[in-house]
């Protein structure tokens, strides 16, 4: 049976292309999914995929998840966001933490990620190309978890 | 006539008994609800209850609420809602804040509650008997304030 | 053709002159948006006056937002979120920060201002009456936008 | 048979009812243990009910208390006293913390409680009632001990 | 008769208008009085329109001030004086508090403001044009005390 | 009626004369008492005069306390013991804080002071001369409550 | 030979007893002059009483100082003032520090004073008392340097 | 023509498999040695792959390193050393950093990371897995760097 | 003659071996009084054993001390006593602070010592054991003052 | 053409040689204006050399200052003024700061300098020999400006 | 079979007995070595004694380590060595801190101590002396080991 | 005879003049090293002129430093090597502090400097010059000693 994977999109990452394309590229999100689900295809995962700009949308998303593991842009919720954190630790499958830019060379606030507590590993800096690390990380990571 | 008394819940609080039941028991936010209704229908009192992820949501609740009283969970929003805290200091009836969980043995960021700076009183680390001590602590302060 | 300016108001702000009056006077939000109104059209702008508890709804409004510029009252989110503070970096026009209190002389938690980051400049402390002064400084601004 | 519980009171509490009545109110400490031991016998409990100024004293009730649970209100201790900490931690009873007021809307070295890193929960703000409920509490707590 | 309205200008003001133009624009101090003083005029108020760079001076000034308001900038002052705000205390007539740059994006020594803690209200950010939005706050001010 | 001032000294004051006479004299706790009972006659006072390393005691005291004002030289409790503090706010005479040396010139942790909190003056610096002006600094306190 | 006693005082000491009167009472600095004069006379000392909003100009005064003694009530400056600090390092006369009110009671930014660093004592929160309490200090160590 | 990533490893990398293999598995830097080269072969990449304990001696690697990226495990000095901070910004290829566990649940001198100063993305968590998702991470990059 | 060597301990470590064995083993304080006994008679040595859970008691039994030096395990006071640090000042014989676990793998409040400012060396994490070796601590450091 | 250098003194630099001569030496500043004299002669340059305890006038005499480099031994204003900060931001000149002792080495409040973040070079600890280093420092910055 | 020891040295430790001889006396590291293996041949045990002024060495040496326990003085390192802290987490064998003077009346730098972290005691402030402590802790800890 | 000053170079400073030109400029370390042979020559001084990128080796190597006086420019272990400190502390020779860029202008860690806990004098900012700065400083610093 193919496993699925959630990769859930925090707020303002729907802009992704159209603003700012001299820092975060001209992909847009849509181009991501594309490339994400390629990608999964091809280490026999699933996606199911997600963006919204709401706190709460994004805790009751955690919270239901039935997906194997779950891949987490939350943007700028992954440092102001306690409910998110709980939602995670509430959930018992790997959570890998993504952001597209390299937060720790960014203000001193986004250092905090109340996200990297329930994160079994984190991935930032490496623009789109980070969700498909991330896609690899979590093959992996399910991989192990079938092993006997 | 027989006084309502808000009982909101924030994030998270609805996996009560399904999930880390190790930590937060077996009861679900359901029987947290029956007990209550029995508990308030011995005070006189009658409950409005509800549960919600929604920062936004809660804050529409507090001020929209006609209760006599408020017992509020925050959950997480406990630890980051200045709006929580803002919609509580405009609207004149008293707050009981509960907690499952001693919040004092936990991570360094949940000792700050912005809640409490608008309660009249605290009570945390009995589970779900917290909220049965919070209605007789109300049943008791509306009492209080109906005397001469 | 008339530009239009928007006019965004954060959380419990809906509140205004029904509570606390004492404090924050007797004008509604509603007396607010005719006056603002009434002073836009003087100016030969048109507002898009809007309010919401939600910052997921507000991080929206902004994204999406096709005004010329943007006066934000962003209430108690001005203290806590990272993620309007983005909305607005993603957005080119120039924001205009207002405030009733002055909130410099309140907790020390509303000291520490998200929107500020992103704004031009910021007006406090004058009540209802700072709108009227947003909307005047934001035609300046776009007039000196305008010039060649 | 019978449980006792201990309700030990620090430094200042005897002057309960005598001076700033308009904060504390008119209940004197006697009021309060009168009413302790009448809400404990309706359940099934004894009380030894005891006040000191001295941080030893209390160590030492503390250490030698033969009590099935312990209701403590260290006052002015609460936020100095490792040595109250350190014994609450040498005896196995559940602790239940109390305090009049909500020292969270205190001085900012009241929010530092020492005695909260001991105890099971905590209620705060309440007044005299708050030892009810505290006893509430402890029964409950303690014949979750003694069910199977 | 005609009220008016103090505008003292603190240290560095003086050189407005011919260093650093591409930042505070290529308005001189003496430009920013004509125009006050045009505004002021059809505001039906007077200006008492100064500067200096010596803080005793702008305390004396503060001090012996006859007029019905005070507009400040007190420039780098701002943030090192409690001597101005200590005679901005003792003075009662209402101050509002101008800054030509949004102090909150420079370095985090210019965000602590003791001219706020005394002032009515703060505009910052909008270069000269900050004094005429400041002037019509303050004749706002002024005709709100006269009102009955 | 001749008043009573009570003069109240903590941990180590005992010691004073016979150890450390470099730094803090060669006069006794003693000595500072006959002169104290010398000057309070020349004042119309009379004096309670105490010492105690106990800082139970010294709440004690401070409750139970039937002087007309108090002089508190608390020693290093006045570093530490937010007992005292209580204590002193429970009691509605006028306080004056003595200390031999001066404490902003030691340890950092001797400049916070619960007792400041509490007194209405503070006298450090200058030896067994201090209770002198103490003394003095209370007659005048005592003096001013008198007059109409 | 007479000796003399300079007492400096500091930014907006000069509006005692006309405004703020309910604080600080309606002593005038000139009726704190006399009443030092007065207290001088009977302790065989001479005064050289002064005040100054220009920290340059206490600086000055420090330096070129003849007197035996300084009395300093720095006002504001005590807070922020290192250059003070420094003049009073260069002068070998003893320093008695004065306020008026007990600063340990106000905003966090007053606890620091760089006099004290300098100054042999601290009197404080005796209101205009405070000098004729420092005179006598003052006079007791000038008394103790003349003894063998 | 074959590319070549360097991969160095800090402290105590060298003990990988043999000690505390429950935290960090049973995988030796030789191992994970052998999986990057294998994996860098599929990328068409060569690898220098090496270990140090020493501070100095990484410096100078980074200094004299002639491949085309650098992936860097500074292990312990990832938290302490501006050295190697200062070796990879005088050198313009570009840094992957990684680490075997989630460096931000560890203790708090963890969570300040030198190398991220000056790295392009951050890969942690994942175990020896790290390395070859930073391989892939790195190949992109390069890839990227030649596109025209 | 003999030296006798006081050893005195704080609060709560008259619980030893009765409670929490698991931590601190199951030798009681009077079992280490015996073996302390033994070893100081190896040595040549007397010693005053005493335990107490008030802190103005030992700061009393410092002051009085006639011994030749002074083994100190002050308990929960090491963290929080400015009484115990200014007794131990006060008189000149050589202190060896012992605690029975590392403190320093402890709660951050127990990193601070004012024990330590006043003491030759520290003992700590030997359990029982660091008696023994403060004793021969101690008997090395008699012998050295005794040294011509 | 001969450049000018100007060299201004803060506050209480004008007591050198008069005072305190064992920590800053018998040079009088006179006695450095001569040496700079000289040097500067032997550099083709003239010098400018000024001393104020006045903020205000220093802020004026940098805004006004025609040389073509500024020397700045800004005394105890270099730790407090952010005046002169302003002040030297806004000409274009180069500036070296020079203090005649090592201010890393004393209090905690003389590290942090406003004058580093405007100067190109800091000298301190040298005393009076520190001008002369000044002084071929400015004149290597100068001769660099000129060439091509 | 003879246990062996290892007792290693930090930087600058090579100085000892030949500078600062007031401090540290006059003893050399190989005097203290020859004091070690005379105390160690008595408790049966074989010492390994090395000095290393640099960090990766010690790195490497506490890795290699073959002894049943290690006497650490880390010297400097023991303030800034996360590397030396890891290595010794990766090694079971008992390690004791030595240090020859009080760190914790130093500079505030000197309190932290890496080492502390992995240490099962720590024994400071007895100059040489401490490593013969520290030998004779060690023997108990290796006994208590091999005990049933 | 000629005195030596020992030159001595921190980590990466062997990459001068070859990258990052456009900040450091393009003068090598050979470039430096001529340039301080010169200078040293013309003030009857030779020098010892030495780099390395390893702490232990530059604590070693002022550990045995036979120089007069002693040049350093510890590069990135100034910011972080307690070593260096203690080496240079136990060594009597005069220290001067070179750094080429104004630190103070930098990140916050580079604020703080353990060689100017040791050096008699630090001079940053000026580039190469620096160093013929610092031995001209040294110079002065090594006849003041030898004259009587």
């Amino acid at each position: 049976m193919v496993s699925t994977v959630a990769i859930f999109n925090g707020p303002n990452l729907n802009l992704l292309g159209t603003r700012e394309t001299e820092i975060y590229g001209r992909d847009s999100l849509a181009d991501i999914e594309s490339e994400c689900a390629s990608v999964a295809d091809g280490l026999d995962l699933e996606i199911d995929f997600r963006q919204s700009n709401d706190e709460g949308k994004l805790v009751g998303w955690i919270q239901e998840m039935c997906a194997a593991g779950l891949i987490l842009n939350a943007g700028a919720y992954t440092h102001t966001s306690v409910a998110i954190l709980d939602a995670l630790r509430a959930n018992p499958v790997p959570v890998v933490e993504v952001h597209l830019s390299n937060i720790h060379q960014r203000e001193s606030f986004r250092r905090r990620s109340y996200v990297s507590l329930a994160a079994r590993g984190v991935i930032c800096g490496f623009g789109p190309h980070g969700y498909t690390l991330a896609l690899n990380a979590m093959a992996k990571l399910l991989h192990a978890r079938k092993a006997p």
